[in-house]
């Protein structure tokens, strides 16, 4: 069982016990819907963070975490049309942690994104782990009643979208594995300049397809793709559009990736979708490092997950409603909700079952 | 710097910032406090347990630790008057663990302490860690407007209170460590009348003041006191009467020890307070196994964290008003806020300071 399984088995079982009428929307989406006493709706997030497994603490500068961590959540927020208000986080840290300066930069990359959308920390926790590092990152968001916007309320005919750029991200993390490391780039261009080179980078570059060399141009390229990693920009501008003026008829982030994340809509809507691999918005930097050999640009953007931006789908009459871009980013329409069910992707003539292939924590071997 | 004083300078970095009118009480409380769009607060708290921090994995039956997760944050939700009504989850699980039968024992466990309050499961997270269980947990309750009970408003001559008994988490610990599991005192016992006696045991009881042996009565005591510390009661009756009848002026709730969360409502309140040694009411089962050599039962009760039993401070006028029991568990009178600082114990004909001893995860060494 993957933790897909166990999240559609856990509702089932919170739905057949008796339920607070006033929880709209339960397990299963990005962030939970709570009808509060007056005219609004809460909408609560909370987001795991373990080292080793959503990041490395030697590629991840204190301040780059404490952004991400809430950075994910508010990413969740923003999926549920909602306007984040408060938040909380609760941090496990090794002794030897606790006693360098890594709280005091943790929370400088924090606060500076909570101070960019007037989010309040409310609370949180704090306890000692043996040997690494782990984060719980709440986030209180708010919606006009009835304004969430879910996974499951696609409609056939609806158009597709999606903020942004993808395969960033997953870019960034495979540079990541291969010895990258953020801001180090003038240090490996001088050793390289001096006939040393940076063996770790080279070899991780034939293993795996990607290309770079001194040049700075993709010096400035791999330094976006760490960033695109370590340093998610949250879509909250578009989450509050589109549920404010209640354009969009559902809603995701891609955390998991587009094809495990369009899964989770047309599964939950009982729907289908065709999108078109041509419209897929590549991230440029993507297309530029990686060769067509073990990694492909597509795939990584289709498949590699937490570039955190946003997929939803709008009624075709709304479609002339949308804003070009909020906050200097552009969306993209990439398909149609289907009828029939199925996930399907059209490259030149060919048509191909698009199945989730982004990640999971739980994947049992093939 | 312990957690306690990072604490302190978080809250101060948030109150320097631009904050949210809507944010009744921040950092520093059992709970968060946020104004509802109509006529109730929020309260909302998050509680991280890490594996060999806050349970033992092979001494915490996941059923256990499913209770306890939901029960330290319902007693949160009850330090502050308030009725918990929604939760979420947050588990870092290793691999091993996920595919074993842990998950279902921890939900059932968590499952029926939340049905036996109607408090509803909302969502959560799901992560893989690398070799260490790792539990976030999230809940929210509600009180009328403004009737959330905070630990910085107790007043000089307001009378101080304590719910049910203490000591017994702490001894409970004590057990764990020297050897002793839940469910097991059966198979302990057979041993030891065929003569081959529990040599963990045994040793820790020398070592730490306790004495126990194969006596029913006995072996009773210690699983009662094992289920102090593994599944305990938080006092969410009591937290309710109190914030609806508006009979506590000041609360917490005893996770860290008597002596540092008293110390944590007289620090906030600006206050100090004077208890009797003679009233504090001490596990019986406690008073029975400890001896008075390494281990005090009256320490144990004083200093032993993670009773969950509620400390509050009552108007003198309104003591009357106190009802004698909420769900069978009763009260006891220790003292009384004074408007000198400092916080004193008398017993017998003496007064000491009662100076913070309750646990602390990054105790700088003395």
């Amino acid at each position: 069982m993957n933790e897909f399984d166990f999240i559609r088995r856990l509702r089932k079982q919170t739905e057949s016990r008796k339920r607070s009428p006033r929880v709209i929307n339960g397990i299963g989406d990005d962030a939970s819907v709570i009808r509060e006493a007056g005219d609004r709706d809460l909408i609560i997030t909370t987001d795991l963070l373990v080292e080793e497994t959503d990041f490395y603490r030697d590629a991840t500068p204190p301040a780059l975490l404490g952004h991400k961590a809430l950075a994910v959540s508010f990413s969740d927020v923003a999926a549920m049309g909602a306007r984040p208000r408060w938040s909380m986080v609760s941090i496990g840290l090794p002794r030897e942690i606790w006693q360098n300066d890594f709280k005091e930069s943790f929370f400088a990359g924090y606060f500076a994104l909570a101070d960019q959308y007037g989010v309040t920390l409310v609370g949180g926790d704090i306890s000692q782990s043996k040997d690494r590092i782990v984060i719980d990152s709440i986030v209180i968001g708010e919606v006009d009643t009835g304004g969430a916007v879910l996974r499951s309320t696609a409609q056939p005919g609806d158009q597709i979208f999606v903020t942004g750029t993808l395969g960033g991200a997953a870019a960034g993390l495979k540079l990541i594995e291969m010895g990258a490391r953020v801001n180090q780039k003038s240090e490996v261009r001088s050793q390289e300049s001096e006939g040393v080179g940076s063996p770790t980078a080279e070899r991780g570059a034939v293993a795996t397809g990607f290309h770079y060399d001194a040049e700075t141009a993709e010096a400035d390229a791999i330094e976006r793709l760490l960033l695109r990693q370590l340093r998610p920009d949250p879509r909250v501008g578009w989450g509050i559009v589109l549920g404010q003026d209640r354009l969009a008829t559902s809603m995701i982030d891609i955390s998991d990736g587009l094809s495990s994340d369009l899964n989770h809509v047309c599964g939950q809507s009982s729907a289908g979708a065709i999108i078109d691999a041509a419209s897929i918005p590549v991230d440029k930097e993507v297309s530029k490092l990686c060769g067509r050999r073990a990694l492909d640009p597509l795939s990584l953007a289709l498949h590699g997950g937490e570039d955190f931006e946003l997929l939803f789908t709008v009624h075709p009459e709304n479609v002339a409603r949308l804003p070009k871009r909020v906050d200097s980013v552009a969306i993209s329409h990439i398909g149609e909700i289907a009828g029939d069910l199925g996930v399907r992707i059209s490259e030149r003539s060919h048509v191909w079952e698009l199945k989730p292939a982004g990640f999971e924590h739980f994947r049992q071997p093939e």
